[in-house]
């Protein structure tokens, strides 16, 4: 049983995490860089310990002085959050050789599905439809070409450990190929130390939809439903929404059941999500996210499940403290994510004092945020200041509240996505759910 | 169709109503004294109205003043909130000359459940329990003595348009019986210019259990569970919780059934509340309040249903939008009244400004507030600063979660009774749900 649990992380999520271990009561441990030291997080945790100067690297990121603190502190697990160390399958080992509890899958669980290719493979034989292409590694060119041949032009040639854009190149025609497929292994080599590539047919224009699962160490698994995160800006998500209106019962259905079908296969033990591309012609598998995400939220909302509280108690050992049939889907959820960023100076990260703050709440309102009147947002780390997510009963309602609920924030002492968001959640084509994830790309709204 | 709310209130309540009219389209129009020329509710509006000076009695209470700002603000209808004008059916009448729409019951509806004599008969005949003792008006003193000796000592005589704990007497013997009446009666007659009394047996230990109802013009009735307000100082509540833990099924069943009995039975047209005494030997209708009240949020937190929405939609004129099977209710919720009132001076009210201010929010968690930083408290009204709600899975988790909450809540300028209300969660009795309306007299937690 988890008793006093390290937070791997800062700013919104480790203000949430926070949250659940106080009802739990769980003692919580916030590390913090110098430049946090007046963060929300580090006030609202029973102990808090400085790790390291202001970079990521040599804090948030520096895992011999995060374990250093485990042991200072005592801890007896740790919960990584979102981003930072939360897909290091290193950090992962490291934390089992000091025998502590991490709240999230197993090692081997990470590795399977960190790595692109065996996850795929791993869909590909659990029954579960991925992006059409290659199964395992592509080692020649003649071979790309085979399945090139098989899945005709466009495709897209990945490196196996690729993210962030690095390792990917499209190739439009025959021609293309050699020098696309070398740059790939050659970037995969130079970011990742991984040469391996893979090859999946080019998907220009889909929705992004992915479902929210809990699977335990008792080989359970359910599903919470799927979340639209369709509109991105360069791959950031910038709102989230659930359920996914595209989807017909059948196909929401298929997908559900394929989410589980996936958490099973790869014997997951936590909260995770299953992203998928959703086209016209049906839903590909995309990738698993290891971790919780920052729209958990989204999810938590729509079904009053504490996502968090589960993943401790998965983290436990315990069975899944609900049965499928227990969840239930009433209404629609959106979320937005306020950025500090300038939206005007190609949405540059800012950073600043609150001058002045008002965060709306009430009936189906949440706002996850670690801002608070004074603070002072430090410019090392993400730009994220608070999730503003509201309820309705339908998506139509749910857009209203969204921009009443806008409307009435205020942040202020540093440029915000605010009306940015707005401005989407007033535009027609949003309003008419006539989506893809490159929405923000077609739509010049800034 | 609505499309000018004026909100005859301040406050919380004030804020919450045009939470929902903004997600509805509908412009608000605010009305404030000049002590509340900086509220919240004010800044939120679309559009303001001072109504005259500090005092309630020349601002919030003057009628007069509210029908001409609705003149002038070309208001089409009128939401009243709770306390001031609310239940006052003078008002009610003069809002239906002013051929405004009053977003609340008729005016015969408040006649009559205002009037507790003719409330009593109309729950009598409808066969929902009341009080043993008098069906209608009492008026001599042998018809007294002749209740008495039916229903036996000790018993209450009440005045007939009561409240605030005036025009009531409890007779202990019979030799008290001729004063307690004469008392009664020329209370009644002092303070509300109506002398008629009724008798009702006295129930000393008993919790406060209300049903929240909504019915429409349609002659439609559903119920939205109850909540237990058993935790009252001086007839205040400060804690609210939904569902009841002291109902089995079957009393809570046969609760639920009777208050949709009661509000068919007056033609109700809104959201109301029946309000009963629960003792080890059954239920008791107590009085209805024809308003919405401060502890709809528990209801809304637990149902999910925006009760301010479902107002507005009946004074449309519109069907229920909901059938009594698709509510539901999931889990445990917990309500605590923030006051600014000094729990070590006997609770006197203060006021002051708001030095420092946080207020936790995240997954099930919601504060209703007019507090932001800079405020000032005036000290002419209502003592309530925020509401702070939770929900658990259930009641154990619920107060967990609550103590979490109200640790993490920062409210800095004035006394509040944060503090007192953490003593009251952590103290044993409570926690084992060992409660009656008695509870904060017999316990001394200050």
């Amino acid at each position: 049983m988890i008793k006093r649990l390290l937070i791997a992380n800062r700013g919104e999520i480790a203000v949430r995490i926070i949250r659940t271990c106080r009802m739990m009561n769980i003692t919580t441990i916030a590390i913090y860089s110098k430049a946090d030291k007046d963060s929300l997080h580090v006030q609202l945790a029973d102990e808090a310990y400085c790790i390291g100067p202001n970079a990521s690297t040599d804090s948030y990121l520096y895992i011999d002085r995060i374990l250093e603190a485990c042991r200072m502190s005592k801890a007896d697990a740790i919960h990584p959050g979102y981003g930072f160390l939360s897909e290091s399958t290193t950090f992962r080992k490291r934390v089992e050789e000091e025998h502590l509890i991490f709240v999230g899958p197993s090692y081997n669980t990470m590795s399977l599905m960190g790595d692109k290719i065996k996850a795929r493979e791993t869909m590909y034989h659990a029954n579960v439809p991925i992006i059409p292409g290659s199964i395992g590694e592509v080692t020649t060119t003649d071979e790309a070409r085979e399945i090139a041949n098989d899945i005709g032009y466009p495709f897209v040639i990945k490196a196996a450990s690729g993210g962030g854009g690095k390792g990917i190149r499209i190739v439009h025609e025959s021609s293309e190929l050699e020098k696309a497929f070398k740059e790939a292994q050659s970037e995969g080599e130079k970011y990742f130390s991984d040469k391996r590539v893979y090859i999946e047919t080019f998907i220009d224009k889909a929705r992004h939809v992915e479902v929210q699962v809990l699977g335990s160490s008792h080989h359970e698994a359910i599903h919470l439903g799927e979340r639209d995160c369709s509109i991105q800006r360069k791959n950031q998500k910038l709102i989230e929404e659930a359920p996914c209106q595209a989807l017909d019962e059948a196909t929401r259905n298929s997908l559900h059941e394929d989410a589980v079908k996936a958490t099973l296969a790869c014997n997951y033990e936590s909260a995770g999500t299953i992203e998928f591309l959703l086209t016209d012609d049906g839903y590909y598998f995309l990738e698993m996210n290891t971790r919780i995400q920052v729209e958990h939220t989204v999810t938590e909302l729509l079904t009053g499940v504490d996502l968090i509280k589960e993943q401790i108690l998965i983290a436990n050992k315990e069975h899944l403290s609900m049965k499928q049939e227990d969840i239930n889907f009433n209404g629609h959820v959106i979320e937005c994510r306020i950025n500090a960023e300038n939206p005007e100076k190609q949405f540059r990260p800012a950073a600043g004092k609150v001058q002045a703050l008002h965060l709306p709440n009430g009936f189906n309102t949440r706002i996850d945020s670690m801002l608070y009147n004074g603070y002072e947002i430090p410019p090392y780390y993400d730009s994220l200041v608070a999730k503003i997510l509201v309820k309705g009963v339908n998506r139509q309602e749910a857009i209203e509240k969204m921009k009443g609920t806008l409307e009435e924030t205020v942040i202020e002492g540093f440029p915000t996505t605010l009306d940015f968001l707005y401005r989407i959640l007033s535009y027609e084509p949003y309003i008419l759910n006539d989506i893809t994830i490159k929405f923000l790309h077609e739509h010049k709204l800034v």
